[in-house]
């Protein structure tokens, strides 16, 4: 098409409310606008990108035997009812009545439309396995949507279910999976995205992996084992400290600690290690305000995740009151009193030698020892895996934690939905069962999105031209020469006809403002007629990537052109 | 694919919410599951069906110039509010709040959107004209959903949105899309789709066009001159009666007309031509349930399009009681007193010799004459058209009323968004202008349903080529036939390697079954390989539509079918 009729602004100026590269340019470039907070309309080369992205993993479902189907945005409450979700999701799920009073919802994922579809249909385990899967609009009321794309409200997603008769067979059916996930972000030029364990959240089930772009700018921090190649989300890596030889424990000792609040203030005054001292994080339950105590190493940070999962409900950061009995700075494990939850992370079991709060104002106690001290503590594991932390697979000290984006997750889910949803089979012995299930889901928008943020320069995107909103952008330096005009529009004319996805710019503007637009549509190649360049009977031929340039001669031109995106087509298969 | 892994259930019985064919096949073939009233999941088969519509509906809006974008499907109430239409559109637009109680709406057209979208690019006169669609999910919480995929709450829209400097711009365009139309309906297999002047409703502006698949399951009233081919929507079409030579007046006389209620009772008694009788009709105002009181001849009903456009509110039959001050069968013109809105309808324009209710229980007049006892009545067209009635037209008694399947509309809207959300462009001699828009739509699922009820037997839907989930149902009649099974396998592969959708029932049922399933999934060419055909060394190519049957070689089938395809396509195109 031409770029003189493409619906959209292109600017210069960098938005100030952008935070990442691939938000900025993707405004920059006319890509997107947004309609409200974490909501956005696409315009065409977005569009022509999803559609792109789409068709790859659609082909990539269907080799994996999946079957396209679609269930709705809008289901009634009962069905989410059926799962115990609508009373287990918070606030993140829409909710609203119709005309009659009847609740309905938004769809953020559906696990329940899909047993519900396939309820009656998997009656026998003849009929499985089977795998069903839409391309579909969601809405996730999220608390902070940001970075454009990369977190937003609401969304497009490619969600898969399968369904299993044994344990066994989702096990090779997700693996398959995996293989089909790594095909899909190696042909929509992101070959380096890695699966990690992560932890299900609200998905329910057992095993689960994320695929990840690693980037500065995600929000997920991964932990990588440089020795043995153990990869996890941090949130769901088991934080391993070494055990330490006890050796005899001093006295329990009053410390007159006068202004030492923080666990650095601590330490410094006390002369101690942090490693050596037993700290406490405070946390209020979301359901009743109720306080909860977790005392762990003096290094190491909590992981909500993992303490959310224990407690088996939401928390927030505690807000401690004068009448909540907590002395906040001081708070230690031995005779705290009051109601709290009180638990400790694994970092402190067997430790001696320790510094912890008195729970008195400026007081601390030295000479903790655990076992002495504190009496029936149960040890659980809560803290945060670190950089140089002991690698949870190997043993060895040699995790590494980068941050990345989540483009993808895969989900064992076991009997989760279709246990409490009555969803049975006829076995072949004649016994009825519950199948097993896995779900498998891709944002197609965020993962546009991670694309232009890991193949971007300061200029624009740089497409892969598997996902390119064009394959070829034809540049017409100087449109009001007429032997550049006539052969520019030739030259369109050839490739459309011939196939080619062509964006061509004949407008009458500077070679500026034609180069830096062409930057901002990030078009993989580059054809730029100019006066020069016809002078000398050739055009020339750029990648965006800059990594390949050459000129070919005008008459054939529009072959060579073909004969260079063959080979990049055939060289990424 | 093969049909033995096909999700979805097939059955014979028709189910008995269905009221109409093509719900009932679709329901029976496996291609579609309710979810909630009006809401309904897809499997593979429709899934298929409607991504091909799609597919050529975007080829048709992309020969028109137009841009697929995409606007979301949960839009701010601000949006709808700076065109006005939060307030004015009623119960069937889904309101929600999210997290921090900003009210959002779930889109049911995408006006405000798109002008969101394109505000601030289409500054200048030089940008224009322009058009951007979609395909995206909609949620309109319709009052009574029906027949299936018909009339749904939940539904798949192709919404476009041209916009223009002038006028006549908008009516080359829109003349252009009334084409694409044409061409689309003609592609999806239903060239017999008309177009017919319409009502805008809550649209907004003024020209407006539906498209009508003409079928007795319809839930629209189309009215057709058989003498000048004129088309219009029962709704919008203006009623004419004929004027009648005034003679001398009759003195206006009570009559006590005991127990006659309905205008037949009230004639009937009185000796009067329905005709010769001014009815009254009462509605009821939504807003305050002020009463409305329509009179209009006795022979003809009240166009409640016509009503409420005119009161420009919605309105309810009224529920009349002792404390109204109407006699219900007895309302008249003559001394009628109350808070009502007293409203007139053309037919009555002029006449004398009519009967009318007196306004007192038992009692009616005859001898009325509108002019001498109805002083200063205005009168308006409220009636609708009825079936022999005159075509507003050529004027001559034609008129036909047929009833259709509105399969697509569309709609010049004038400014009537562009001026309130302040969208402007700076015109060629500096002045500064509202460009004017036009909409487009077609719903997809509805479409699908609409093929699937002008094309069907007894046995199921009988799909078009162009639409047909598959191309080619091959039928392995006694799959466990060593030769059939084997032969059939290799054809499978050997049209699937050269591109054919191709189902293929292999299963080691009977033939009954195999048949029954291959009617109910239409596939426009079915191939048989039977114990007996092989043995001839030969297949059997059967049309599912029945109108062609031939054999073919065995050695040859693959090539066979494949020319058979494209000779259809061909004649087709």
């Amino acid at each position: 098409m031409k770029l003189e009729k493409l619906v959209g602004e292109r600017f210069r100026e960098r938005p100030s409310d952008c935070v990442v590269d691939s938000h900025a340019l993707m405004v920059r470039g006319g890509y997107l606008k947004n309609v409200a907070n974490g909501i956005y309309s696409s315009f065409t080369p977005l569009k022509r990108i999803t559609r792109k992205i789409e068709q790859i993993i659609r082909e990539e479902m269907d080799a994996i035997d999946g079957q396209e189907v679609q269930f709705p945005v809008v289901m009634p409450a009962s069905l989410w009812r059926e799962s115990g979700r609508y009373d287990s999701i918070g606030k993140e799920m829409a909710r609203f009545q119709d005309r009659n009073g009847t609740p309905l919802v938004l769809g953020m994922t559906h696990e329940e439309a899909a047993v519900q579809l396939v309820r009656e249909y998997g009656n026998s385990y003849l009929k499985y396995p089977f795998m069903v899967y839409q391309i579909q609009t969601k809405f996730r009321d999220e608390a902070r949507p940001r970075a454009g794309l990369i977190r937003v409200r609401e969304f497009t997603m490619k969600d898969a279910y399968s369904f299993h008769t044994t344990q066994s067979d989702l096990d090779a059916y997700y693996e398959r999976c995996h293989r089909a996930y790594e095909r899909i972000y190696a042909r929509v030029g992101l070959p380096e995205v890695i699966s990690v364990a992560s932890d299900s959240g609200m998905m329910g089930g057992s095993v689960s992996h994320e695929f990840m772009l690693l980037t500065p700018i995600g929000e997920d921090s991964i932990a990588i084992c440089k020795e043995c190649g153990y990869r996890a989300n941090v949130e769901a890596a088991a934080c391993i400290t070494p055990k330490q030889e006890k050796t005899a424990s001093d006295a329990l000792t009053l410390q007159h600690t006068p202004g030492c609040h923080t666990i650095e203030e601590v330490c410094d005054f006390l002369h101690c290690d942090k490693k050596d001292s037993c700290k406490a994080v405070v946390y209020q339950r979301s359901s009743d305000n109720g306080y909860v105590v977790l005392f762990l190493r003096g290094d190491l940070e909590c992981n909500e995740t993992k303490l959310t999962k224990y407690l088996g409900e939401e928390i927030y950061p505690a807000v401690i009151t004068e009448e909540s009995g907590l002395h906040a700075g001081f708070i230690g494990p031995v005779n705290l009193k009051g109601k709290f939850t009180i638990l400790f992370d694994r970092s402190l079991e067997g430790r001696n030698h320790l510094c912890c709060g008195a729970n008195q104002t400026d007081a601390h106690y030295t000479g903790l020892d655990m076992e002495r001290d504190v009496k029936n503590a149960v040890f659980h594991d809560f803290a945060k895996i670190q950089e140089g932390g002991i690698c949870p697979h190997c043993g060895k000290p040699a995790i590494s934690v980068s941050r990345g984006i989540e483009v993808g997750n895969i989900f064992q889910l076991g009997t989760k939905y279709t246990k409490p949803m009555h969803m049975t089979f006829t076995d072949v012995d004649g016994s009825v069962q519950y199948p097993v299930m896995g779900c498998y889901g891709i944002g197609i928008g965020r993962l546009a999105a991670s694309i232009c943020e890991a193949h971007h320069d300061a200029y624009g995107p740089i497409w892969p031209l598997s996902v390119a909103p064009w394959q070829v952008h034809i540049c017409a330096v100087r449109a009001d020469n007429d032997t550049v005009k006539s052969y520019a529009d030739k030259l369109y004319a050839e490739l459309e006809k011939a196939g080619v996805e062509v964006l061509y710019d004949d407008r009458r503007v500077s070679a500026g403002v034609i180069f830096s637009d062409a930057d901002l549509l990030g078009v993989p190649f580059r054809v730029i007629v100019s006066p020069r360049n016809v002078k000398q009977n050739v055009v020339e031929i750029v990648s965006r990537d800059k990594h390949f340039s050459s000129t070919a001669p005008m008459e054939t031109a529009a072959a060579e052109i073909q004969k260079i995106l063959t080979e990049v087509k055939e060289a990424k298969a």
